[in-house]
């Protein structure tokens, strides 16, 4: 076991250091590498495969709610960005600008998207004239660029991969629901296929998309207490629509201005998967995600008989998950530490003993527990297995995201507990003041995460001013 | 029928105007739009579906061959591009630069990735030590940026949807034959899926990709008679590998340089498969690509019962195949010409009569042959329709490429066949030299496309300078 030992030390652990315990595991488990360009990223084979995961899976998601994808180009003109005034403010100063193409100056310079809505809209007002031309629901798989001062792999990159959903609707009430319907989407995928609980709600309206009427989010909760904003849904009313002059002619004949959205989920909920479910031997992956969710090990794989149960075992899996075999002159305990650093939801490992007596072991990598199941039915447990860590990962989650949410009913109780419980969701009331929102950030260092649609009187007074309050709210140490 | 009628005159016949045609179906086929970014488009749902229908199936044949995808940067830094001379040179005239990360100017242009070769070479460097290390076999599926001056859609974009390999091997013979085997990926997917024939060979050294030792590629001939690059794969030697300084320790430890190789092919595929099948009725899809392979017309649809009927035989249908029912209120003659534009493969019409006689009414979109068949059998016979189209797509375009393709034995046959005939394949026999090369298309307009794998002795003299020849080779005109 000498080579399991060395390859575990070189994480650091996460109470030791939770930012160099998270890029260790990034790096170790090659998901990326860094390149020459600062805050740009190689989304290695096993990265981009647990990301190709999370796009098939919601894509079909997507599709199945009447969605249908499109590509926008990457380039946005000056002067197309410039049209809705609250948009260009948020997203100006943070744009990579082309100024240049090949030899030639460009007269209208052309910013890299941060988010298409601009394109959208300028196709929308090309190709929609009437109510029966609504409504459009579409979706593109691209990558945004963001000129972040401060950049981590997946968490806030200057490049990031994401979808970004838009639709425009005859009416705002079809508006709405769209916008709820996709906050549903996501918050489900999350918590059945990322094992990760998340809490649902209205961001704030200092925290709205920059143009946004409203705008929904999920938030989770990491391992170190800090929340992430795993997602967002938008609702823009029809301010896009007349800042870019999009119209429709509805049944009655008259000209009428239509309402639009935006949703979007990026690579960070790779990041979130690591930072909810990870440990200190490496990556816990679910098993839906999972680019590889059984591996199967030999043990003392040169005696007879032994590769070849193995290979029977992994093909007969292999009609039904994803498995690999791991039939390389690595020790036994090597691999044993590899595939757990790199998070494989299931571990059979199969020897002559085992064979001998119809058996396997099998291994569950969130809780390390083992047991010795029949040969006869492996397909079957596996499947258990499977589901087991599925929902092993998430109720530890959601344990440790109930133990770490406190009510707090005044500012002296958000310190107290933050400074006694450390970072985690505090739970509180609000008037609905931008002024308290800004005092509790700037007094605590928690800032509001969302408005739950689950509101809980905890008490009728302002957690900050102790007004009537208006709402239970969220605040985090934010991602 | 006035219905029918209308639509079908608003597209330019192609013996009128071959350019027009192609425009044409573009746009009233509703694959693009085009945007206030010149050369830049909107690919709408319809492209879109036959992209990803592309994209799924070849990307299976990559994973099936031991690629594994990734995600680089879409920016280089210009002092990365600038590593290997040749590659630089040819690049360099046509890269959009982003110069301003927000109001900061950066101190090292970075260019939008015209191609990721110099990216690939930075990662290598960083993650290959051993030869345990090789080979690496890669791919991404993003858009990249040529700052093209005159474009068209799909054809010719400045921005356009590709896939790009990249893999690094030990030996210059493994990277060959990787070439070699891509390219024959390519090949067997046009012929297949795209039911378009292709000719497989290598470029002359004119014409190679910018920094390769040697280029393939596979040429397709259109309607028009033109030729199209469909596909290219590029080995590189070790001249990457040593200006990017990448070495690997060998088994007999010692430090060498590895081999490289790249192949891609573009969203051009899409422009190929309209020109290549496409008539004055609008696109012929392949049933592989196409997004609806069954389109479901009930006739008479007012009349009791033929409703139930189409929405059962195509939830039957649905179950093997990609079907669209159109029960909308247009005509069934606008139905008939939209689906034709829209080039759906198979149309099944059912109507009264058709149900009292337990039959429907198929017709295959690229002959319109109609047949009266069974609803018995009406997913079998589905099935062997769609089979009939690829093969009659196939045959059509094979008839036209051979028909096209005229052996010349010197110049003069050359200038009197392209007078006579008009535009096609020229096959002649070339002595090697680039001399020759620039005279014929200085005096007769046609290009060197490839020197054919497939080499046939037509004469033994050079077509230009009457010399010793060495190879055949075909020319053309080329989009």
């Amino acid at each position: 076991m000498a080579d399991n030992k060395k390859m575990v030390e070189e994480i650091t652990s996460m109470e030791e250091d939770f930012a160099k315990w998270y890029t260790d595991i990034v790096k170790k488990a090659e998901l990326i590498e860094y390149t020459s360009v600062k805050g740009c990223m190689v989304i290695r084979p096993y990265g981009y495969a647990i990301w190709e995961n999370i796009q098939r899976i919601l894509d079909g998601k997507f599709k199945a709610t009447g969605h249908e994808n499109v590509c926008m180009p990457m380039f946005i003109p000056e002067s197309l960005l410039q049209k809705e005034k609250d948009h260009v403010k948020g997203f100006a100063p943070e744009v990579a600008w082309v100024t240049h193409g090949g030899d030639e100056k460009l007269e209208d310079r052309l910013c890299v998207r941060p988010t298409s809505e601009t394109l959208f809209c300028e196709h929308y007002a090309n190709i929609i004239q009437s109510y029966r031309d609504l409504p459009k629901l579409y979706n593109q798989w691209v990558s945004v660029v963001r000129w972040e001062k401060t950049t981590r792999p997946f968490l806030r990159s200057r490049e990031f991969l994401w979808q970004e959903g838009h639709t425009i609707h005859a009416t705002a009430q079809e508006a709405i629901e769209e916008t709820e319907r996709m906050l549903n989407v996501y918050a489900d995928f999350c918590e059945e296929s990322l094992a990760m609980p998340v809490v649902k709600g209205r961001k704030t309206d200092s925290d709205k998309f920059a143009g946004a009427e409203a705008t929904y989010a999920i938030e989770a909760l990491m391992h170190d207490g800090k929340a992430l904003q795993a997602g967002t849904s938008h609702y823009f009313g029809d301010g896009f629509a007349r800042a870019f002059g999009i119209q429709y002619n509805s049944k009655e004949n008259k000209l009428e201005y239509p309402f639009q959205t935006s949703w979007g989920v990026t690579t960070r909920l790779i990041g979130a998967v690591i930072m909810a479910h990870g440990d200190n031997n490496g990556l816990a992956l679910p098993p839906d995600i999972a680019p590889i969710q059984i591996v199967v090990i030999p043990i003392a794989q040169h005696k007879e008989g032994v590769l070849e149960k193995c290979r029977e075992v992994a093909e007969k899996l292999g009609s039904k998950y994803r498995v690999k075999l791991d039939d390389s002159d690595n020790s036994a305990g090597w691999k044993f530490s590899e595939y757990e650093m790199k998070g494989i939801p299931l571990r059979i490992e199969i020897g002559p003993k085992d064979i001998e007596a119809g058996n396997c072991v099998m291994v569950t990598r969130h809780n390390r527990e083992k047991s010795v199941v029949s040969l006869d039915e492996v397909v079957e447990l596996a499947g258990e297995k499977l589901k087991a860590v599925r929902d092993g990962l998430y109720n530890k989650a959601l344990e440790n995201m109930e133990n770490r949410t406190y009510k707090c009913l005044d500012m002296e109780e958000i310190k107290k507990t933050l400074a006694e419980k450390g970072d985690g969701f505090i739970k509180t009331m609000w008037c609905g003041d931008e002024a308290c929102e800004d005092k509790v950030k700037e007094e605590t260092g928690v800032a509001s995460r969302c408005i739950p649609f689950e509101q809980e009187q905890i008490s009728d007074k302002c957690v900050c001013c102790g007004k009537p309050a208006k709402y239970t709210l969220y605040w985090g140490r934010a991602y």
